[in-house]
């Protein structure tokens, strides 16, 4: 970091000197903007050598510049306009001027809104999302694998390098998509990661506003975005507020010192996520988490600096706009500085009422995931607008659950008593869950690769309140050879590349289980898909007994009977324990097996095995 | 049980047929009262072999007979009365009529109140209380140790018998608890506990009325009460609210089928405590839990039903009244109707503002345990009026974090993030914390008998947030030879019988480290007794690191530093991180050695040890 800051003071040097340098503007950010949105406010980055010399003007009808602010580094402006209500479309000139003298222009534009885009709906219960990691998932466009200006190259015998999945592929991948019963999807990021090794999870942005062009163009995303729509299918963006990679553009001339954590200088975060929360926590071990750098090289973002909060902000609506996205995913939510969290989920939310955000809090504890959702009651008064949170308490239960020895204290009951701590969410039905994610080794290794055991956890999670989200491949038992390694777990999609021996979109190859496996998901998924009992229907659970767990979706139309049976020996309940919901006599539909079953004294579960039947 | 319903059955064929039988008072609780209460309302249960045949009528200035109510069992009424506000004190007769004829009379008495009874000061944070399980303590009394009427004897050879210790043992012992450092004395239950066998733990209650005449009288109770009152030590009473005995005198002619729940027959407990809080639970797992009975031989009592509500609101506060009691500990909190503790908290409370309630929820969860305490804003609209809770979960986090391996996510950190989750209380400094109870293995033993570890569980808990609660003999590292075996965990405590050859009230026998040990706890103790720092300061504390763990209670006037260290090395901690409490050049004083010194740059803590520093 040394470097860099010592070419941060050079350039001050030329800035109080070089008043006769060449003008440019090397970033103007967000590029446009549009009309009609709720919040007249727009505040424009500009970057480029000795700018704050000059002076912006604008003259649009309904268009004010309300001021303009330079700041430590005289390369960068920033330019606060108020858009009027009724400002009508269309283009501008930002003059640049010096004196009188006009020294540069920018041409700037003001879009109209898609219509209902304030009010776009968004995932919901009724959804399943898909996620997809870009580079691994299909190479639709073997011709941008490599790209001039990008440093990492393609190398897909690496695991951790760059294996050519693009835009193109999950285009391509759409109606099989579509077909399987999917109707979101989430694509870890896109934007450009143009750090030296390692960028195929894109975490590391170097730039907000672009996207990799290993994997399209900006205008591919849109019509990504479009062609899932067309197929019933939105596009949810994972988005990073917490931090930006150190090839960011703006590491080598930062517009102040406080723009990055601890100015600039790698400290690693403590990742004690608790300090967030605990009213005890030193205010140092508070900075050591919140200001900390998640790694070397992700620099840490300081959102206590209010251009920089602005610039994030507007860059997410900006995305939301261009793309029509469908939803929000944020990454490592809590690392992100607490009171712009706030305000930030508020701005998004009040711009757009039903959209749907899911931040990631990966702790255990439902006291800690519910703090950041939105209407939760905290005791320090703190506020969030977060409609959702991703449900690590659940996905490790599952597990659990699932997987260790049944007894007092262990398996089922610990699935149970989790899902009974729901009573401090302030909407739990709108929590995403998952048997597995893009961290952590597949949940067909976690349980053993037991096939039964599997089944029983996407049973589980398509049929539980919240919204479930499946990772690409989990459907065809996808394993991660080494542990939780990242670059295994992340395997290439089979089918994804041309010459593959196995094709999960034409089934060549697969092996039975893996076939039955794609079968099981589509049935489930496709059956979900227009349930309004699962989408919206309550919820009731028994206490586990004997190795059998039961739970039921219920509304007044209808119920959805839930039977897991971790035994070796069929596994007998009597139907009078759950008289609040069915009566011997009752008929039902075996969702799995089609066929019609009618309830008698006895229920009867075959070993090791779950069921699903529908009431009317 | 069949034969107590078939008894009871008898009972009503006589009641209707029974005109000309002899009239007799068998009951009459509670058995005086006093004037000046907040609430003027008072509920006399009458019992007695036809009762109900009689109307009684009262005739006293100020005193209203309100209603009188009978119910299934002819041989019960309940009386309604409303206590004027200036009502004086004195006795009056109830006389129970049958037409103009006074069958039977009832001397009622109305007492006045101890000055400053409504408004009695409690225990809080500056007190530690001392859990005394009475029949292993100390046998002041052995002429009471059998009793005739009370079927078990005396047996000390039998673990799970009874050993003769008493309440005058208690008094005996209180010199010995002030001088300690003790200021409140919690009892394990003294009332009556008729059961044939097992019934020195006095949880199988057969009379809410009367002291057990193995402890001794009721007046000895009070004697024991004040005794302890004049050396500076409140009574804690341990109130059962769940479960009477299956010997209880009114198990033999229920008021009511409904009085005891599943209609007065045997359901175990299925002890799913989460049903209570859990919006998914089935009506019938919420049944199984809170009217499933504890133990066979502990009947649940229906406290739906409101006479019985009545009843065991006001016995309670006839007990605070009449032995002036400083406070109560409330047996298995949870197991009751959840809708009376709301309101029987709620009247305890407004009858005592400033009482000091604590509630047994053995969960580890706290959010389980924090659904009770007054003030928590719960999901669910729930209220509680429950100032205290037993801190189980910081219990475990405690043993946890100093037995376990020393990890990122074991050790010291489980510790530390439990505390951390203080965030869900909405009182967490007024949470009672302990090393262990009468109901698991001896601190010493959870420890593997290692007294460092010990050392830094005791100054753990009397430095924390809280009251601490300290279990006899733990001053003395008491073993439990058979793990957590209750009847071996509560031992006798030595010295407490003629002739034991060890006696911690004078020292003889004790080995060396247990010596040092009652010195230890002695010596913190009475520092602790007048340390504002202690008993108001805030908390704040440090991520563990490296094996060590710190922490600080502060208030504008003086800090207290706790550091320990589980390394078997020396530890040396960057003053510098602690910069928000302490800087390099103040000094402080070394509690536990009294030595004064200073800090430098560095803190060097011996290996395996604690250190308390106090600083102006």
């Amino acid at each position: 970091m040394k470097r860099l800051i010592l070419s941060f003071v050079s350039m001050l040097i030329i800035g109080t000197s070089g008043f006769a340098a060449k003008y440019k503007v090397d970033h103007l950010e967000p590029m446009f903007w549009w009309t009609g949105m709720k919040s007249p406010k727009l505040e424009l980055l500009v970057h480029g050598e000795n700018i704050s010399d000059l002076r912006p003007t604008i003259n649009y009808p309904g268009v004010t510049l309300e001021s303009v602010s330079s700041v430590e580094n005289p390369n960068y402006l920033f330019i606060n306009l108020i858009i009027a209500k009724e400002t009508k479309a269309g283009s501008f000139d930002i003059q640049f001027k010096h004196g009188k003298k006009t020294i540069l222009t920018y041409r700037y534009e003001l879009k109209s809104r898609r219509k209902g885009s304030a009010l776009r709906e968004s995932y919901t219960s009724k959804d399943v999302m898909y996620l997809i990691t870009p580079d691994r998932f299909v190479n639709g466009d073997p011709s941008n694998d490599n790209v001039k200006g990008l440093t990492e190259k393609s190398d897909r015998a690496n695991k951790d390098g760059r294996h050519g999945g693009d835009i193109q592929g999950i285009i391509n991948s759409l109606d099989y998509l579509a077909d399987m019963g999917f109707t979101s999807i989430w694509v870890n990021p896109m934007l450009e990661d143009n750090e030296p090794s390692v960028t195929y999870h894109g975490y590391a942005i170097t730039d907000f506003y672009h996207i990799d062009k290993r994997y399209g163009s900006n205008e591919d995303y849109v019509r990504l975005s479009k062609e899932a729509k067309s197929r019933g299918i939105g596009l949810i963006m994972d988005v990073v507020l917490n931090h930006c990679a150190s090839e960011h553009w703006w590491m080598k001339d930062l517009p102040s010192k406080d723009w990055i954590n601890f100015k600039g200088k790698f400290s690693q975060c403590s990742h004690v996520r608790t300090t967030v929360e605990d009213r005890y926590a030193s205010k140092e071990d508070k900075k050591q988490f919140s200001d900390g750098w998640f790694v070397e090289s992700m620099p840490d973002m300081n959102q206590r600096n209010p251009f920089l909060a602005t610039y994030l902000t507007q860059n997410v609506i900006w995305w939301i706009e261009y793309a029509d996205l469908e939803g929000l995913r944020i990454d490592t939510y809590p690392y992100s500085d607490k009171t712009f969290l706030s305000k930030w989920s508020k701005r998004i939310t009040d711009e757009y009422p039903n959209i749907n955000i899911v931040g990631e809090e990966w702790s255990t504890n439902p006291a800690i995931v519910s703090y950041w959702q939105r209407g939760k009651n905290n005791t320090d008064g703190y506020v969030s607008s977060m409609p959702s949170m991703m449900d690590f308490p659940l996905n490790t239960a599952l597990i659990n659950g699932l997987k260790k020895k049944e007894n007092w204290d262990s398996g089922f009951i610990n699935l149970y008593e989790t899902l009974a701590n729901d009573f401090q969410y302030p909407n739990p039905g709108n929590l995403v869950i998952f048997p597995d994610n893009h961290d952590m080794a597949r949940i067909y290794d976690q349980l053993d690769r037991d096939f039964n055991l599997y089944k029983m956890a996407i049973a589980y999670v398509l049929t539980m309140r919240g919204v479930p989200q499946i990772y690409y491949g989990t459907e065809i038992l996808a394993k991660s050879e080494h542990g939780g390694d990242h670059g295994y777990l992340r395997i290439d999609f089979p089918g994804g590349w041309e010459g593959d021996a196995k094709n999960a979109f034409t089934g060549k190859g697969l092996s039975k289980d893996e076939a039955a496996a794609q079968k099981f998901m589509k049935t489930l998924l496709n059956w979900r898909k227009n349930n309004s009992i699962i989408a919206n229907g309550k919820l009731m659970h028994y206490a586990p007994q004997n190795g059998t767990y039961v739970y039921f979706r219920y509304t007044k139309k209808g119920k959805v009977m839930v039977i897991m049976n971790k035994n070796s020996d069929v596994s007998s309940l009597d139907t009078s324990r759950f008289h609040e919901m069915i009566q011997p006599g009752d008929s039902a539909n075996d969702i799995l097996t089609g066929e019609t079953v009618t309830f008698e004294d006895k229920i009867q579960i075959p070993s090791r095995s779950v069921k699903i039947y529908e009431l009317d």
